[in-house]
């Protein structure tokens, strides 16, 4: 890739050997979003330092494209004054995205420094949730009236001298504010500028009303390809537009939280959150963890008088637990990831249910014949190979149905899939995977 | 969402019921979009009638939308005549995209039944890695001479009468086709028609190489808010340009294979793939699993006499490997991400190691307090509650080192960390874990 600005990545160094004129120097020609990214990578006490050279025209971008810790972290080193004069000048929606991380008394410091206007359209963004089409919009739509040429826009547009980032298309609205249609700038550039404005408008254009979630404008994006698109309320009012810049971020989000979520974690806050939060957040998830591992160990502990006869079975029943987490993992990682990009759905849950528990049959009759030859051989015990055989099957069919069912039911239940699905799962795998060998040890060996 | 069209989610339920003409008026006014999306969810067998009804001017479309498993599976069904003129009215980037799913033999009719200049700008593009910025691009730049006048670049597009989708700038070449400078629309559409191009061409554009992996590619859209951005080659010529849509989808399979790869599946190929093949694929991941599985058996067999004497050690050791498995992912996670995303790089792992090892110590000290107090509780034994404890620290700050290094070194070794990462952390933990339990009661217990 090429781009003119110099790299950041030695900002760090550069500080040590101390050349703050070099960084200066650096940070005057950067893009906020790389100067932010620096400013992430950096220890947090040498952040204060380089955010004081950071050219003032940038300091508001650099705030909206830094990751919520970071923000918070340094938000609280700075003077009031200092972040209400960087954060004054964003575009609504990035104040609107900064708002949550802001502290009560600076968020009214906010308020009252931003133009009325500002402040009005402020208020409109933010009483729609955060995840919502309202609360990704932004206010910065281009209108014409809807019965003028192309020609009179034109001479509009070259009048206001400038226009949005990522407008693809000028929206034209009656006298009431309704969106009656979407003229997209290709056309307008490439039509007679004598026609009029509706004559060129979009068919079958995608429109947002300002409740819709953020998963489905996402999609919407993504299948459509679409640069912009218009948010209207209830009664057909043009509210704002939503832009793929945007969008991307919310479908960079959603996989940081898929992944994320798996080990329990919150979204990349937990890089540069301090060690104390750190350990607090995670020890609930390890906490929820302790108490399924106990409930392995406790069907584990009934059987403490088999394993006491055949110490074997306690060398071995990890082998089959693992085995049908591991398979059951991967149902699971299936379902999660198809329910969430909607390829799985109720119309074919049903095959999807027969295919994996098939899956499941063969690779436990597979592994099962390849555990049991290993035990045969380890333990000079034919029986003990059957058993633990037979074990490895049911586990296998085992994870593959609870992978489908446990998201399904925790879909319905109102909890997150990605959260609470492996924990889930693993219970389930283990309880089984113990109880299946040392319950089958015990009535069929000893 | 508002849109005119029909949705498509009862066709299953249409085709049933035995009312193929209600099909097709849905397919009829539906999005490739959806109708690839509606395809993906029907039976197998349901597929190839639904395909027949697929209006002919969307039939391309459609194939460029289908997941590769699907795309395969339904282009073993059809005519190759059938497939072909399909395909060759699609986008040269769209028809890259399905070069690797096609037979050999369909491929070679598809390059013969394709117009020459669309066969060699295939070509081109096909002579690029598939994840590079060269695979990524199409063909279809708008291009005027860098000597003209807003006037005449305005008059040129009016006589083409249309521009490729998600044309956000003209860019502007010299004679020997090396760019020289990116028109945005915007600047076009909003500044005097008698000033040069030239005066109004970008600051600082961002230009891809043909070589750029996706990866840089879709960060920098991401980071500088792109809808598309030219590719040149060494010498500067222009080659191309990449446009969001492109880079959107490989954000999504990005995270898609993040996601994946943690259970050792493949891209969503794995949902829609028959059961043979989805078992055979996972049935590798399911043995590499046995081996590290067998691993950790073999480290408790090496203390089987300890287990006999004292079997709560059996009941107990798999607590402390559990926790550690977690501790250790939840490490591992941030560190993989962290690296995808750039905020983790060489220049602070230093400081990630060192926060993760205080933070599995933090957490290994409380959840040693926790599970010494249960352990002596149950077998009314504080020696082993003791001994549990001391192997919780040992194995949770293990799992934070292993969390932070393992990724690193499997992308040293050129090993995918989101694939491999899991197995290789979980069977440090489990052998330390077990190790650490067994050795010690067998140290100081026994």
């Amino acid at each position: 890739m090429q781009q003119s600005s110099p790299p950041l990545d030695n900002i760090a160094e550069l500080l040590e050997t101390g050349d703050p004129q070099a960084v200066s120097d650096i940070l005057a020609n950067a893009h906020p979003a790389d100067i932010a990214d620096a400013l992430e990578q950096l220890n947090p006490d040498q952040r204060p330092i380089v955010w004081e050279m950071v050219p003032h025209a940038q300091t508001g971008e650099v705030l909206a494209e830094l990751g919520e810790e970071v923000f918070k972290d340094l938000a609280s080193d700075l003077e009031n004054e200092d972040l209400i004069d960087s954060i004054k000048l964003l575009d609504i929606d990035d104040i609107a995205d900064l708002v949550p991380d802001l502290e009560e008394e600076l968020l009214a410091d906010v308020l009252s420094a931003v133009d009325p206007q500002t402040r009005d359209s402020l208020g409109e963004v933010l009483s729609y949730p955060e995840d919502s089409a309202g609360g990704l919009m932004n206010v910065d739509a281009t209108v014409v009236r809807d019965d003028v040429t192309l020609e009179v826009v034109l001479r509009f547009l070259r009048q206001r001298g400038s226009l949005p980032q990522q407008t693809d298309s000028i929206y034209m609205v009656d006298r009431a504010n309704v969106l009656t249609g979407i003229l997209p700038i290709e056309r307008l550039i490439t039509s007679p500028i004598e026609d009029t404005a509706l004559t060129h408008r979009l068919e079958n254009p995608v429109i947002f009303s300002s409740l819709d979630d953020q998963e489905t404008v996402a999609k919407a994006f993504a299948d459509y390809d679409l640069v912009s698109a218009p948010v209207i309320s209830e009664e057909g009012r043009l509210l704002g537009r939503i832009t793929i810049d945007d969008v991307v971020d919310v479908i960079r989000e959603q996989a940081e939280h898929d992944i994320m979520a798996t080990a329990g974690l919150k979204n990349e806050a937990d890089v540069f959150a301090p060690v104390a939060k750190t350990s607090r957040n995670r020890a609930v998830w390890l906490g929820v963890n302790l108490i399924t591992a106990l409930l392995g160990s406790w069907v584990i502990g009934q059987f403490e008088g088999s394993i006491q006869q055949l110490v074997a079975l306690a060398v071995l029943m990890p082998i089959v637990a693992s085995m049908g987490g591991n398979a059951g993992t991967q149902t699971l990682t299936v379902m999660i990831r198809g329910m969430s990009t909607g390829t799985i759905s109720s119309v074919n849950l049903k095959n999807v249910l027969k295919k994996e528990a098939m899956v499941g049959v063969l690779n436990g009759l597979l592994w099962a014949v390849v555990i049991a030859v290993i035990a045969t051989l380890w333990y000079k015990n034919v029986e003990l190979g059957l058993v633990i055989a037979c074990a490895m099957v049911a586990n296998l069919v085992m994870g593959a149905i609870a992978g489908v069912f446990i998201p399904v039911l925790l879909q319905r239940l109102d909890i997150d899939p990605a959260l609470a699905g492996g924990v889930a799962l693993t219970t389930v795998t283990d309880v089984v995977g113990y109880f299946a060998v040392l319950g089958l040890a015990t009535w069929f060996l000893l």
